[in-house]
């Protein structure tokens, strides 16, 4: 999906809600684990109840891949079932370099026809150019992230006193475009977006981190949003969660309902929709 | 696999050599194409080839991912197949935080069962420490790897004069220890090694980039070796694909052999073992 229709489908939904499919085999109602692939008919159930609320989903690939072959034929089923006028982002944060990554953006865009693929930056611009070669798909390289890690390394000042996470979205931002390149910015730096929005002031960012990790989607927002929405917003356990009976669906529905109507004021708020 | 047993490996087969699995379809002999599954079938008859000569096997999961489900069909059959006394490496280098990334060592450590996973550390603590709760696994952790971009980040200067890939040793070295963490350092930086054992004496370096990609087998063993020999040095095409021919396995052979000679060499030269 490129950079226009994505926008044109915020607009139209008057959602950048991203739904994360952390499908916890463990959390998931237990009517449902009788089923042939409990993890699929969950995600099914979950993708119907938000289909018109959500403009992406974003499987966490860690979930599937801990059941090793039949984990990965679950995310299978689950893209392959995805509606064609959604963004699907492999929550994957490959690495590696040349031919492997490569081979990693041949996974997740051809194999399993992902959009995006979430992306790590260490090994620097011979890790992350390859995703760039896929017309139509992105690399979404961590940046700043929420967790208490970040300031090991992301957080360290650099000899011209900027933080790592400046400089790698810096280069990044050279190493491809605004059309085929978004960064993971964590929702629980929101006083972070503003400083971030003049290094990066046209990509899409993905932010985790509002939700169950207590970010503030109106201060993201505020800060966040630019003239091409630019923002996606991710909540995965609040949505997934929401109830853990046969009403799960709706429940989960309600919750990214609650989300969406908060976005939609901040989409009118930014003159992006109209009121 | 722990440490000692490692090291007692190491010191039966006067190797630490460890073999690449980047098993790429298009490079197989013809011959090999016909049967069920190729690439598993191409690495049984690597591995059988090459067993009394390398301590370690390291399939690059790139490789097997980019066939969705029949590629980790066929990951799953090397490491069932994989006789019980060499050490796996799963190159994955994984990086996420909490939650997600002991999904990842679920996937890896017992899943699948390696004894070891590469790790990418730009998430920091959180995402490098949920790796080594496991009994005899490992992290291998990227710290200064061979290819171009590594100058992007890893070789920048942080404000205190150290370079990041040093302050990721440090920080790493000490949320681990020498039983549970190992880092990948690339072969063509061997005059970095002697530096690199100043903050890392003890730990194994996995060192990639000898043979096809020019490293120097001498350079690292001289700078890298320590007491308990803390090297595994990895050669992957200059093996796998040394023929194309029906003597592709003989020619594997040939190879890992030649590496094993010369590591033999040094590892006398280091009074390791005896001559």
């Amino acid at each position: 999906m490129n950079r226009s229709t994505l926008v044109k489908e915020i607009k139209k939904k008057e959602s950048y809600l991203c739904v994360g499919l952390d499908t916890d085999i463990n959390k998931i109602p237990s009517h449902l684990k009788g089923s042939p692939d409990p993890i699929f008919e969950f995600n099914k159930y979950i993708i119907e109840a938000t289909i018109d609320l959500a403009v992406a989903y974003k499987p966490n690939i860690a979930f599937y891949e801990c059941y090793g072959t039949s984990g990965w034929e679950s995310l299978q089923r689950t893209i392959e079932w995805m509606p064609k006028d959604v963004f699907t982002i492999a929550d994957a944060k490959r690495g590696d370099i040349g031919n492997t990554a490569s081979m990693y953006a041949q996974a997740f865009f051809q194999t399993l026809q992902f959009d995006s693929v979430t992306v790590a930056p260490y090994m620097g611009e011979d890790s992350v150019t390859p995703f760039l070669q896929f017309k139509d798909k992105w690399a979404i390289v961590l940046g700043l992230t929420s967790n208490s890690g970040s300031k090991d390394f992301q957080q360290l000042s650099l000899s011209d006193s900027t933080f790592l996470y400046e400089e790698v979205l810096k280069k990044v931002a050279q190493w491809g475009n605004e059309e085929n390149t978004m960064f993971v910015i964590g929702a629980t730096k929101a006083e972070a977006f503003k400083h971030i929005r003049t290094i990066v002031p046209k990509h899409f960012l993905l932010v985790p981190g509002v939700g169950a990790q207590g970010g503030s989607l109106e201060e993201v927002s505020k800060y966040g949003l630019n003239e091409e929405v630019g923002l996606l917003v991710n909540a995965s356990r609040s949505i997934l969660y929401a109830d853990s009976t046969q009403d799960f669906a709706k429940a989960a529905r309600r919750e990214a309902q609650a989300i969406q109507q908060e976005m939609a004021t901040y989409l009118q708020r930014s003159l992006l929709i109209s009121e």
